[in-house]
């Protein structure tokens, strides 16, 4: 039963969390695809009794807040008797939550929204672990990254203030491959990244094994839709903005200092075509598909094809069609699999690489699932 | 400088490391390609301040113990003033070593030595994180690897007794590349494995990748010896072994009970072939040739090629070559490139995939330091 309205803030922790549960506890902000899914992971663990409890959960209009931490299978995503969000009291709600410290506390921000994305750093500071599948966060300007990173004790080296909540993005690129956690590792073992290359939308990389088959730009972009691989609004993907995000959130978890304008990307979507309505915009995108047959015929006379291409080097993110080696792993994929190559002092022959499906509620809840229990086991 | 010999054991703990140093110690057994860089990839850390530091190392032959721990610079990998190595000795200093609580203490096997393997129970018993390359003591029997998994704090999400001491063995499938952490985390998260499958071996793929551009079976064999790929006796590559004790360990990390006898492994050695002098068998080998180039012409006649595949499925494991699509990931890999492929409850479509160089001492060393940092870490 929620109580977010009934009880006095100041005594709430106390009251919510019994003295003698030491279990994990789980506020969980969106139970939509991800979220929902993410539950009933939870709910399925097979190590069901230290398996998180939940404390809370939200959605951008309804929020609950539970007396006593709940299985997260009782959690109803409708939430009867919930009370409209409201975000400063739930805020409240969750530093009081981590104060209680017998048992550590991890949010999940599995929202769309840029408002709870600037919550993560206070949360943090308050000694709450943020887990999160959304790139607003991390992508918001460098100072906000120092601050998550100085919060959850990531920069260079220093301890956390509060000493124990931690920040899990593992998701962020390549949802549930271990791309940013081998990144990582190259990193904490001293190892230099040359470069690192990936094709980090599944789908664009369908979009141009389509292309490379022979299809029509525009007929590869309408079965994309069709087959529920894009975005309610298919520019999103064709802006090459998912992309470039995650390219940022690399290059920053690398240590370099980079706004997202100081990224190179290039739009798939027609000058023109930007700012109409979504159907003129599928109307009028046949006109452009002779110009893509035109680059993908060029390409193929250099034995190449053509891949969507993010490409950290030197500082720089470049990500832009590239013309790959047609016999390549970049050239090969298919499906809406994501590649993503590291190419490394001791890497310095062969890369490094991680493929697969990068998007998806399954395995995107999963990567969650798998950073919840990392912000656990570090707490 | 060793005090092995010089100092009554019941004091060694307490004197050689001072009450108010909490760094991480180290205990380095082998001190070959993989162990020495090692201690040069510890000592270049980008964080040296809290880098492990070196309470003793040894090979077959020589020990050192020292009374202060040493940064891993000043480790003399000739041991002057070193004594012969005495395991009965080396054990009781290690088990008082980590009875010191203030400092967490790792002990890294890089021995191919069964002997050593054999202390690992031991030694984690005791309270001593261990960390290993080493494929040894993770495919003796069944019920040592039980053994390891309690004294661990691993098995059946019981506590360890000690509650300190963790097994890391990332680096004995696929070297430095994410390939038992991936499985790991898949099974934490309660996905069901359906299959792994992966070519595992960095010199048969070579071999195969020369078969498929028409090298004959004999000459691609000289090749890997010349480019120092094969182990000192080739056959010990082409037998299999080492690929299937990879899967071994596979498998029972996924919670399998197997023996090694359980495997099916197909040999590459002929059978008239195995117990003759390394000489003999080199010179023997092109007899068998035209039955290589036959295989690999039939597999070309189905758009195939062939390739050394381990593969888990229901229980079972089996080592053998293969006939893999020519245009599929496995059957264009090229140079000593391992691949390992995870078909799962969640990954039910296009599989999650890691590739990259599988074994030496740069790669190796650095998934080994990642081990000990992650061994650090759990304490």
């Amino acid at each position: 039963m929620s109580t977010l309205t009934k009880q006095p803030l100041a005594d709430a922790p106390a009251e919510t969390v019994p003295k003698n549960d030491d279990r994990p506890r789980l506020f969980l902000a969106g139970v939509g695809s991800v979220g929902g899914t993410l539950l009933r992971q939870l709910q399925a663990l097979p190590d069901a009794q230290t398996a998180p409890r939940v404390i809370g959960a939200c959605t951008e209009r309804r929020a609950a807040w539970y007396d006593a931490p709940r299985p997260p299978a009782e959690v109803d995503e409708a939430f009867p008797g919930g009370v409209p969000t409201d975000w400063p009291r739930l805020l409240e709600h969750l530093e009081k939550a981590a104060a209680h410290a017998d048992a550590p506390l991890v949010f999940v921000d599995a929202t769309d929204s840029v408002e709870v994305a600037r919550y993560h750093a206070r949360l943090l500071e308050a000694g709450c672990s943020v887990v999160t599948p959304s790139k607003h966060a991390l992508t918001q300007e460098q100072a906000y990254f120092d601050r998550l990173q100085r919060a959850a004790g990531n920069h260079d080296g220093q301890d956390s203030s509060s000493g124990t909540a931690t920040y899990h993005y593992e998701t962020t690129a390549g949802a549930g491959l271990p791309v940013l956690s081998t990144l990582r590792d190259l990193l904490r073992t001293g190892d230099r990244i040359e470069r690192v290359r990936g094709a980090a939308s599944g789908t664009l990389s369908f979009l141009f094994s389509r292309l490379r088959e022979g299809d029509p730009f525009s007929a590869a972009v309408e079965d994309a839709i069709a087959r529920g691989y894009a975005e309610p609004d298919v520019r999103t993907d064709l802006s090459g903005e998912d992309v470039a995000r995650k390219f940022l959130i690399l290059g920053r978890t690398m240590g370099l200092t980079l706004e997202r304008d100081d990224l190179d990307v290039e739009s798939l979507v027609p000058e023109a075509l930007r700012d109409v309505s979504l159907d003129t915009f599928l109307d009028e995108l046949p006109r452009f598909d002779d110009e893509w047959a035109e680059r993908t015929r060029a390409a193929r006379e250099n034995d190449a094809t053509l891949q969507y291409v993010g490409r950290l080097a030197g500082g720089h993110i470049r990500v832009a069609v590239e013309e790959v080696p047609a016999d390549a792993p970049f050239g090969l994929l298919s499906g809406t699999d994501n590649l993503f190559e590291f190419q490394t002092a001791r890497y310095d022959g062969a890369p490094l690489s991680v493929r697969g499906p990068g998007a998806g509620p399954q395995v995107t809840a999963a990567g969650v699932l798998a950073d919840v229990l990392a912000a656990v086991r570090d707490a």
